[in-house]
Parts: structure tokens; sequence; C-alpha cells
């Protein structure tokens, strides 16, 4: 992880979950970020407890209200980070707030099908576009022209299930919804890594593993490992995220590093 | 095309372009369908004068009313074609009505998104869980076990631009709602392959060329080749189409029967 060396990170769903263990692992590391924005819906909420302790004692970490489905919260996340980081840029957008729902192909809805495209494809779309000054404005900031994550990067959080190539080994069928807004992300990534690495952005896909959260709870029970825990996926994640060079930009890659197949 | 013999076929976005095609090469056939459902969204409108003329011509077309955004009108459209049918299924659904916008990644918004997904991707959805029943029972009617369209299939029409693999040479970076759209629409294909298979059910994506249409017209002027005309493509298509077998549902195909990568 000796690579990862940001400035500046910005995580969406960041009160709960992976959002929240890679912001611990944010604040946790040797040299921290200056800043590490965590972004959640709902800063005053029960779910954002965890959050407010760790701001009490991190000076550098900033809560940020932020609904991913509304282009106008986006916005004014947006303003509100470029407001504390004065001149500077932003380095590294997390796109990891996600929903899903179990819903099979013969009960999915076009409500729910919709709901969950707008929280995990047009979110990350949306926050790239109010985020790209900042992430330009980071990358024109520093040396060097190879893309990294240290110097500017969006990372959004896919999923196995939102891999078509993948053999469907196991219950992958009760999220219908989910398997195609992750789907649809992978390609917005791919479209990301052509539209802004003119601007010296990387972006990337993640998926995260099996992973001990709220949401990894309500996966289908026959899946094929046992979960991981938050802290194994996101040390993972992180050391993947540091060596993400030039040739990685709109991959998918698993926590580990493999090659997520299409 | 000799192996494509389907007793009825339904053909949604029928009133122009591709759809119209179809429609004409079903009724133009040796052995035409007894029944060619031909679905638009209103049949009383300017552009189906085309559609109105075969249908006086041809006593086994029908029009049948159809907003694929609409759940309702969807039912209905199922509701209706049963009566039609009388005791009998329906062999072949192909989804082919489909929309895009140029839109680049900085000016791509989430009503566009959420459009553009409603009809390219949950429109398909919507339209296997309303016509299972008949498809189910048009298999159950075929004699033999192996998948094929001449038995009971779900085609899905997707695109090249739906490729998250496939290099961008060109100008896909204009179209980024509608890539979406179709990558997840080839993520549905593949759950509905996995799901519908055990009813008998193929399901497969086409890629029908880069076709002289009012959509084909609209695309980037630096396309990599001509387009084809659209009676080239349907008859690749058809040719496709009846030479499915159990192998192939779940694939990606282009009117030529390459495989396009996921
Ligand atoms: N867990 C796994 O096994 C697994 C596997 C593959 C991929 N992933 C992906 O990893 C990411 C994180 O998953 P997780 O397991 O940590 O999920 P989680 O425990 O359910 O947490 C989801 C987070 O996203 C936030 N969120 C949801 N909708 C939001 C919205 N509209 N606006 C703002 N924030 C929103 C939630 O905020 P609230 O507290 O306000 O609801 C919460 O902070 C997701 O993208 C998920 O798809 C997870
Ligand atoms: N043309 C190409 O080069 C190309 C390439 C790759 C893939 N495709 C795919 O091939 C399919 C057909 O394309 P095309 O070129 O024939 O397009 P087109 O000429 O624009 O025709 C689109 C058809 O879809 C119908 N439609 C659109 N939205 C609808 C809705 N909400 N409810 C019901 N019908 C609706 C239209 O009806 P109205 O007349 O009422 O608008 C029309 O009949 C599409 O799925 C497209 O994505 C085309």
């Amino acid at each position: 992880m000796a690579g990862l060396r940001v400035c500046s990170v910005l995580v969406t769903g960041a009160n709960r979950g992976i959002g929240l263990g890679l912001v611990r692992q944010f604040l946790g590391m040797p040299s921290p970020p200056a800043w590490v924005f965590a972004a959640c819906r709902d800063p005053k909420g029960q779910r954002v407890q965890e959050l407010q302790n760790l701001a009490s004692k991190h000076p550098n970490l900033v809560i940020i209200p932020l609904e991913v489905t509304d282009p106008a919260s986006i916005k004014a996340a947006a303003a509100r980070v470029g407001e504390h980081l004065g001149g500077s840029g932003l380095n590294l957008l997390i796109n990891n707030a996600g929903i899903t729902k179990l819903n099979s192909l013969d009960n999915e809805t076009l409500e729910n099908m919709t709901r969950i495209y707008t929280t995990n494809t047009v979110g990350p779309l949306l926050l790239g576009q109010a985020f790209l000054p900042l992430l330009k404005k980071a990358a024109q900031g520093s040396p060097g022209s190879a893309l990294s994550c240290s110097k500017a990067a969006i990372i959004n959080m896919s999923s196995y299930g939102g891999s078509i190539a993948s053999p469907s080994g196991w219950d992958l069928m009760q999220i219908v919804s989910y398997r195609c807004s992750k789907a649809a992300l992978n390609m917005l990534t791919k479209c990301q890594s052509l539209g802004y690495r003119e601007h010296g952005i990387l972006c990337a896909a993640l998926h995260p593993g099996w992973v001990q959260t709220d949401m990894g709870g309500c996966l289908p029970s026959s899946a094929p490992q046992p979960a991981v825990t938050v802290d194994a996926s996101v040390r993972g994640m992180l050391n993947v995220l540091s060596s993400l060079a030039e040739k990685d930009t709109g991959t998918f890659l698993d926590w580990q590093g493999k090659v997520v197949p299409w």
C-alpha cells in the first residue's frame, strides 16, 4: 500500500459497511490524506454514529451530506468539497454507495429496476460529472503524466454479480435488477475511462469480494464462499488501488487484484 | 433460413426500421407464420401507414398496441395476443423497440438515463414476464426437448454499442445512456437464458449491424462501416435465428452470426 498517497479522497455511502471501512483505513494510514470526505445521505441519522465518533477524533475527516439519486444534492456536495479544498483538487472519488433487492426474474418490477439503476449507475455518472473539475485540478497539480490513484481517479464499486461472462454457479438469479445495474456501471466505467483519460483521470471498477455487511447479509445463502470481513476486503482493495497504473484504466478487478471478465 | 418455422411471432417497435423489416420478411417467407403480431405504440399514428398497408394484404398480420415502458400496456398486449392464439402458445418474442440519444459523458442527465433504460432494458424484462405463459405453452406444444427459435425464444435487440469489451474505435462516447442500457440488456438476456431454460425457452441478444434506419441515421458519422440496408440486416438475422440451438442460449451474436464479446 506504500504506493497510495492521496491528499484527498471522497467516499460515498460512508456511514456503514464497506464505505465506513474505507474511511477507517484511510484515516489509519501512516500518512493519511489531508482530507477524507465521508459522504452519507443522512448525516444526523441513527446509522452515522460511528462516523461521528471518528470525526470527533480526526480533524481531517469531513462528513458531507449526499443523496446519490438527487442531482442537486450531488452538486451541493461538490461545491462543499471544493470549499474545503480551497484551491486544490480531489485525487480520488470512490463511488461506493449502492443498494440491492432480492427479486427474481418473475417478480422484478419497473419501480425496482429504476430505483436500483438510479442509485447504482446514474449516481456514479452524475458524481463523475460534478467532481470532474476537482479531479482535473488534482491531475493537473500532480507531477508526471502517468495515470494513478494517487494522481486522480474514479473508482466504481461494482460486483461480481455485474459480470455477464461469469458462470452463475449460485443464486445470482435472485438479483436481476442489481445485476443489470452493475453491468451498466461497468459500461459506465469503460466510458469514463475513455472520456476522462485525456484529463489524467484513471477509472476502474472493483468487486469488493463477498463482504460481511448489511448488503452482504442479504445475499442468497448459497453464496460460493463465506463472506470476508470489511477489514480484509478494504485492505485488499487499497492494495489494488495503490498498484493501479495507466494500463489498468477501464478495467474490472476484484479486491485481490484479479481481472473479472465483463 | 429453412430451419426457422415459427407458428407465431411478436415483434415490438414494428412500425418502422428494423422491426418493420422483420415483419415484412416473416410475411414473405415460403411458409409464413400463422400469426405475425406487429406491436407498436401508436397504431393509428402517422408512422404506421406501411404496417396498415401490409395488414390489409396479409390476414395473418395483427397490429397490437404496445407502449413498452407501460406495464399495463404490456399486460394488455399479452392478453390480446393470447386471445388471438386461442389455446396455442407464442414461439418467438422479438424485443426490438429501442431508443437512443446523442449525449456525451458531460451532458448526460438523470432523466435521459432513466428514460432510455426504461425503454431498452426494463421493457424487455416486463415483456418476458408478460409473455412467459404463452412462450411456455409454445415450448410444451413443440416436439423434442432441444431449445430453438422454432420452439420458443426471446430475442433481445442489443447493439455492438452495448459491448463493454469491444474496442471503441469511433465515437461511441456520444451515446453513454444507450451503451449502459444495452450492456444491462445483455445482462438481462443472460439472466433470462438461465431462468427460462427450464421452461424450454431460448434467449439471445443480437446486434443487427449498423442499419439504415432513423436510429442508424442518428449515429455519429464516424461509424466504422457504411450502414447496411434493413433488408440485408434482417435477412442475416433471420438466418442466425434459424441456426440457434441449445448451446446458443445466453449468447450475444451479430447479424452475421459472429459472437460479440460482452
Ligand atoms: N457486501 C458485499 O458482499 C458486496 C459485494 C459486491 C459488491 N458490493 C458493493 O459494495 C458497495 C457497498 O456495499 P456494502 O456491502 O457496504 O452495502 P451496505 O452495507 O448496504 O451499505 C450501503 C451504503 O450505501 C449507502 N446508500 C445507499 N443508497 C444511497 C443513496 N441513495 N444515497 C446515498 N447513500 C446511499 C447507504 O447509506 P444508508 O445508511 O443511508 O442507507 C450505505 O452507507 C455497494 O455498491 C455494493 O453493491 C458489496
Ligand atoms: N439502426 C442501427 O444501426 C442499430 C444498431 C444497433 C442496434 N439497433 C437496435 O435495433 C432496434 C431497432 O432499431 P431501429 O434502427 O429500427 O430504430 P428506429 O428506426 O428508431 O425504430 C425504433 C422503433 O422502436 C419503437 N419504439 C421506441 N420507443 C418505444 C416505446 N416506448 N414503446 C413502443 N415502441 C417504441 C419506435 O416506435 P415509434 O415509431 O412509435 O417511435 C420504432 O418502431 C433498437 O433496439 C436499436 O437499439 C439498431
